[in-house]
Parts: C-alpha cells; sequence; structure tokens
C-alpha cells in the first residue's frame, strides 16, 4: 500500500508541467513525472489515464462551466450575451491560473497531436454550448451559430492572451473579440 | 505491369463510397473497394494512401478555392463579404456533385475518427482563409475572427444541407446562415 499522499494530484500537475517545459511534451516519460513530484507511477494512474490527460483533466469542468452559465442567465437575455457571460467565466477561471494556463497553451502548441486533441475539446465545448443554449429555447441554426461564434471568440482572445505584452485580462480580451466579431459580421 | 485503367481513380471512389455506405467506413478493406471497382489494390494505392483519404482527397482544392477567391475578391469588398464569396464558391461546387457530398457526411457523421480528421480539416481550411485575408490587409485579431466565423457558417450550412428535406442550395443555406450569424452577434 503506498503511503497516503496529501495533494499528490497537484504535484503531479506541477511536474508534468515544468517537464513538458524543459524537454517538451514527447521526451517526457510518466516515470519521469513521478519521479520529479517524489511519488509512483502508480499514484499517477490513479488520477491520470496517461500524460496527455494533465494538460485535458480541467475539460469536464470548463464544459460545466459554460453550460450552466448559459442555462442560469437571466431570463430574456440575448443568445450571444448568455455565450458571452459564459466565456467570460471561463476566462475569468483561467486568468486566476494565468502562468499554468500560459505554459498549457505552449505545450499544446508545439504538438501536432496536442492542437488535434484540443481541436476536439473545443469542438466539443461549443456543442455544450449549443445543447445549453436550445434548452433555452433557441432553436437551430442560431443556437449552433452562437456557439460556434462564443467558442472562437473564446479561442482567439485566449491565443492573444498567451501572446500579450501589454498584461490585459482575458476576461477583457473576450470583450474585445466579441465586439470585433460583431464588427466584423457587420461587414466593417 | 497493369493494364492502363481510364478513370481507375474515379471508379475507386464511386466503389468505396458505395461499400461505406453498405457495410459502413470501419468494415470496408481496400481489398474489398478494389475488387468492387474491378481494380488491384496496387492502383488504389497510386492513387491514395488509405481508405481514409477516400474521404479527404479533396480538402486541397477546396483549401486553394477559398483561398485565391479571397485573394482576387475586388478590392474594397468587407473581409466577411470576401469570405462569404469564398464559401459560396465552395458550396456551389459542393452542390454539383450533392449527392456524393451527401454521402460523404453521412459517412464522416457515423465515424469518431473521421468526425476528428474532418475537424482536424476545417481548422486548416479556416488557417488558409485568416492567411488569404492578412494578404488583403487585414489584420489579427480580425483576420482569425472572420476566417473562424466562414467556416463556422460553411459547417453549419453543409448539416443543414445534408439534412434538408427542402432541396435549398447550398449557396442559399451559406447565405442564409450568414445573416443568421450576423443577426446573433448584433444580439437579436
Amino acid at each position: 500500500m503506498a503511503r497516503w499522499e496529501p495533494d499528490s494530484r497537484s504535484r503531479l500537475e506541477q511536474a508534468a508541467f515544468a517537464l513538458y517545459a524543459e524537454r517538451g511534451f514527447d521526451h517526457t516519460t510518466v516515470a519521469e513525472i513521478a519521479k520529479r513530484a517524489g511519488l509512483t507511477e502508480r499514484t499517477f494512474f490513479r488520477h491520470f489515464a496517461d500524460k496527455r490527460e494533465v494538460l485535458f483533466a480541467g475539460s469536464g469542468a470548463l464544459q460545466d462551466l459554460l453550460a450552466s452559465t448559459v442555462v442560469d442567465a437571466p431570463e430574456g437575455l440575448a443568445p450571444i450575451d448568455a455565450v458571452a457571460a459564459a466565456i467570460e467565466a471561463a476566462g475569468a477561471q483561467l486568468e486566476e491560473r494565468r502562468e499554468r494556463a500560459r505554459q498549457r497553451q505552449a505545450v499544446i502548441a508545439a504538438n501536432a497531436e496536442l492542437r488535434e486533441r484540443e481541436l476536439i475539446k473545443l469542438a466539443s465545448l461549443a456543442s455544450a454550448l449549443a445543447e445549453a443554449l436550445r434548452r433555452r429555447g433557441v432553436s437551430d441554426p442560431a443556437a449552433s451559430l452562437t456557439a460556434e461564434a462564443g467558442i472562437a471568440i473564446f479561442r482567439i482572445a485566449v491565443e492573444r492572451w498567451v501572446d500579450e505584452t501589454n498584461e490585459r485580462s482575458l476576461p477583457e480580451l473576450i470583450r474585445e473579440s466579441l465586439e470585433q466579431l460583431r464588427a466584423v459580421t457587420a461587414g466593417h
């Protein structure tokens, strides 16, 4: 029996992110992550299916946050504003963990397989947003279009935030990207 | 030496689509496709890397069409209208091969791995559109946002077109989806 290890999950995450940054995702093994965290491989596999899941473990919570924010938004709020509230809430959560979120983006950007996995995640988030809009009574194709627009705004705001040297917050960049999408679709 | 086989590529495509529809993508082999087409496996592999590539062989041409339509659009045309012209041109081309395009969508919708491959294709198309907009002098994030909006419109219009019982054309559905995106982003 392994000893009880307080906070082993976050130690594994921290070790994994450090190693991915130092030597790249492909050249990091689960054994090395566990060793760096001072834990066993067996403990790693109690928390994560594989080394990729360390990067995507938050997807379920993110999806729940987006969907519940849309479902709970005040009645009468326009669909795009309900979606904006949801992606701003998600942005505020990432903003609290700015350094970790930026490390994550850098690891993903450097690896084709991870970029594909991220695309799949974003498509799932768009589906969850569309489904939440339908529960608000928004019909298709408006529900799908609004959800896709929201995810496009989110993705592009995150890309800017990662690169950003001016330290604007992610929620600010999300609001700005929404205004820009409004301007471009209006044909300005 | 194999005999010269006129139009072997299109015979292989036709055989592949028929078999994917009959028994599913996963349960079709290259040997069966070649046999149905009356050709050898060797001939199949001269045309396609594997059975998946039969479904994605047109991606390069589609990407070129989108990019060149944006680059060649009249000066002074708003970015969203240049993108709309590009996706309508792509839609007109699919419309000419409606039955085949619908079969393709049905095969992809039924298979998780193919849906992922399709997501990657759509992300590449969005990147190509954004790059073409930058060549028109559109800066980021407007270029990326407009490109993402264009691909979202295209994808949702294709989904409706595949399901559609009223036989509206894909270019019509693309124009309608653009108007709907304008309405939802404006908050209506």
